[in-house]
C-alpha cells in the first residue's frame, strides 16, 4: 500500500494538498514537521505536541544511537512508546549529523591537530560521538537497523550530505556512492519492513548539491527505485532559498506524482514553507522555529518586521497584547508579550516552552490554511497575502 | 471578614483542617504552596500549576521588585493576570531574600574588600540586587506598598530574618525591630487594603531564632497585633526539623485558634509536612521540590529510599516503570522512568518541567490525603504509615 495519495493539484501553480497514511494515523500535506531530536521536540511533552496540532513529527537517529541508544528505545517499544507520542514520526538516517556535527568538530580540533572525526569509505562513515568522542560506524545496513529499532512510521536512506563549497569531482563521487547506498538501505529494509509489527516506510534521498546535471541524473535515479516517497537533501537546502527553488524545479519533474515530497531542513521562515509548496513539495522539517523561540524571535503575521519579533526588545515590557493576534496557540491565548518578556528577562525555564509553543504552532496553522487554500484553489491569493 | 475556619481539629494530635476564603478562590489546609519566585513556578504554566492540584502559589517580592518591577506587573493588574493565575496567591515581604541573598554575596564580595551589601537601620533597609548591583531600600511602608501593587491575596509583613549564629543580644535587637516593623506593616497596610478592588490580607511573622523566651515574646506580641494569620520565621525553619518543631511547639499555644499558622520555608521533605501538621500548622512553602526534581531527584512513596529517587542513576535506563506507584501526576501517568533517565542524560529541559510536575503533585497529593485524614481523624495512621 502506498503511504501517499494526492488529494487535489491547484489549479494555478504546483502546489498540492495530499494524505500521508500511516499505522500510527494520517497526515495532511503540506506538512510542517517538528523537529524531536532527542526523543522530545525541545521544551515540550507529547501532549504540547498534541495541542500545537502536529500531525507528524521528526526524530534524530544519530543523537539517539549516541543516547539512549536504539536498543533502550526498542525495548520501551519503540519511539511512540518511549516518548508517549501515538501519532505518527519519521527519523532521519543520521547522514547529515555524521557529516555536518563531525565536520563542525574536525575544524576546531584540526587546528589542534588532531586528525579528522569522519573517515568514509564505500562501505560507510566512521564517526566520532559530539558527546564524548566515542567511535561509531554508520553504513546503510547499521543506520537501516537502528531506523528499524527506533521504530518510526518513516524512516530515511542513509546517504552523504556534501557541503556547498565541495569541488563538481567530489560532489559527483560522493552523489554515486550515495545512490549505492540508497540500493543498500532498501535492501537492508526490504528484509524487515515492520520491526515492531506496524509498517514502516522507507524515504530516498536526492543528492547533488548545487549542480544542475547532478540533481536531475539523482532524481532520475533515486525516483527509479522502489521507495515510498523522495527527499531533497543538500546544504543549501532550507537555507537558501533562492537555491533550494532552482533545486525543487530541477528535480520535481521527474519525481513520480504518487509520492511524496520532502525537503529536508526546509523552514527557517514561515514563509519559506508557501515558496517550496508553491514548487510542488509537500513535507518539510526544520529546528529553526524552537531554536529562533529559545532565542526570543517569535514569528507574527507582520511581512513589514519579516514576520518576526524579538521579545526581549525593551519595548514588549509593558506590551499587554499576545505575540500575534492572527496565532490561536495556547500562549497567544494565554499570555502578554510583558509577561513574555519578563520570563526571558528572568531567564525562566518556562520562556522556552511558551516560545516554542507559539513558533510550532505558528507554522502549523500556517500550513493547516495552506492546506485548506490549495483545496480551495486559493494558494496563490494566500501566498500574496503573506509575501 | 476572617481569612480563615477551622474545619476539625484532629482528636489525637494538634493537627487540624481549614479553609482559607480569598476573593480569587477558597483553599483548604493544611496547604503547601508551591513557590512562584519570578512569577512563575519554575518550569511550570499556569495550566500546569492548576492541573498538580495547587490551591495556593507563592511569589517573591524581592525578586518581583528587581524583575519586572512592581509597576509593571501593577500595569498588567496584578500578579494573577500578569502570569494568568486565577487562584489565590501569596507574596513574602522580601525580607528574607534581602538578608540570606544580601548575605551571601557579601560574604563573597567581603574578601575582595568591597564592602557590606546590607545596611540595616530602624527605618529599613539598604541593599544590592543580586542580578546587577544596583541600590535599592526597603521598609515596611516601601515592602507594603510593593506587595499592595503585586497584588497577592495574603502578603507577608516586613521583617529581619536573623542568622542562627547570631548573638542572643544581636536576635533580640533584630526581632523588637521587627515588632515594631509589624506594627508599621500593619499600619502602612490598613491604609489601603484593596488596591486593586479585592481584599488583600496580611500576616506578622513570628522571629527570635532558636532562643525560647524571644520565641514565645514574639509568638505573644504578633498574635496582638491585628494580623490575618501568623507566620514563623527563621533560618532553621524548614531546614532543621528537629529545631523546627522545638520552635513550633512554643509559639503555637499563644496563636488564636482563628488564625492560619505559617512556618516559612517548610517543605524539604514530604514528610516534613506531616511533623508540621501534626504540632498544628496550616500552610507551607519551599523552593525543594522543584529544585531538587531540577537535580533530577524525586519523591518516592518508599520510606527505604528517604522518600527519594536519584532518576539519573544507571539503574533506570531501563526501567519502564512510572517514578512512583502511589503518584497520580501526569508524569507518572505519561511516561516510564527510562525515559526521564534518559531526558536528563540527553541535558533536555523537557525533564526539569516532568521533574518538577512530579514533585509538586507529590507533595499535593500528600496533602490532599492529609486533609482527608484529619477529618476522618485518621492523621495519625497516615502518619505513621509515611515515617
Amino acid at each position: 500500500m502506498s503511504i501517499f495519495k494526492e488529494i487535489h493539484q491547484n489549479k494555478n501553480s504546483s502546489a498540492r494538498a495530499g494524505i500521508l497514511t500511516t499505522d500510527h494515523g494520517e497526515v495532511e500535506t503540506p506538512a510542517f514537521m517538528p523537529v524531536g531530536t532527542q526523543a522530545t521536540v525541545k521544551t515540550l511533552d507529547s501532549a504540547d505536541i498534541k495541542n500545537i496540532g502536529s500531525g507528524i513529527i521528526l526524530g534524530n537517529t544519530y543523537h539517539l544511537h549516541l543516547q539512549p541508544g536504539e536498543d533502550i528505545v526498542a525495548a520501551a517499544g519503540g519511539l511512540h512508546k518511549f516518548m508517549n507520542w501515538p501519532g505518527p514520526i519519521l527519523t532521519d538516517s543520521g547522514g547529515f549529523q555524521v557529516f555536518s556535527l563531525g565536520l563542525q568538530k574536525e575544524k576546531k580540533l584540526n587546528s589542534a591537530n588532531q586528525g579528522s572525526l569522519v573517515k568514509i569509505t564505500e562501505d560507510g562513515v566512521a564517526f566520532r560521538s559530539h558527546r564524548d568522542g566515542s567511535l561509531h560506524t554508520f553504513t546503510p545496513e547499521i543506520a537501516i537497523d537502528i531506523e528499524h529499532k527506533l521504530g518510526a512510521d518513516i524512516i530515511m536512506a542513509f546517504d552523504e550530505c556534501t557541503p556547498d563549497d565541495a569541488s563538481y569531482e567530489y560532489t559527483k563521487e560522493a552523489m554515486e556512492r550515495t545512490h549505492r547506498w540508497a540500493k543498500r538501505s532498501l535492501e537492508a529494509h526490504q528484509t524487515n519492513t515492520s520491526y515492531h509489527g506496524y509498517r514502516q516506510f522507507l524515504f530516498g534521498i536526492i543528492q547533488g548539491a548545487g549542480h544542475e546535471n547532478l540533481r536531475k541524473e539523482s532524481a532520475k535515479y533515486i525516483a527509479s527505485l522502489d521507495f515510498d516517497g523522495i527527499a531533497i537533501g543538500g546544504e543549501s537546502v532550507g537555507y537558501n532559498m533562492e537555491a533550494t527553488v532552482k533545486i525543487i524545479d530541477w528535480v520535481v519533474p521527474f519525481l513520480p506524482k504518487d509520492k511524496p515530497r520532502y525537503t529536508m531542513g526546509l523552514g527557517l521562515n514561515p514563509t519559506d514553507l508557501l515558496i517550496a509548496v508553491e514548487h510542488g513539495i509537500d513535507m518539510f522539517d526544520c529546528v529553526a522555529p524552537t531554536r529562533l523561540a529559545r532565542h526570543g524571535m517569535l514569528f507574527t503575521f507582520n511581512k513589514e518586521n519579516k514576520h518576526r519579533l524579538n521579545i526581549k526588545n525593551a519595548a514588549f515590557a509593558t506590551d499587554q497584547k499576545p505575540i500575534d493576534a492572527w496565532c490561536d496557540c495556547s500562549t497567544c491565548k494565554n499570555y502578554s508579550r510583558s509577561y513574555l518578556h519578563h520570563l526571558f528577562a528572568a531567564d525562566e525555564i518556562l520562556a522556552l516552552r511558551l516560545a516554542s509553543i507559539h513558533n510550532l504552532r505558528f507554522m502549523l496553522k500556517l500550513m493547516q490554511e495552506t492546506r485548506c487554500a490549495i483545496k480551495e484553489d486559493k494558494f496563490l491569493e494566500l501566498k500574496n497575502n503573506w509575501i
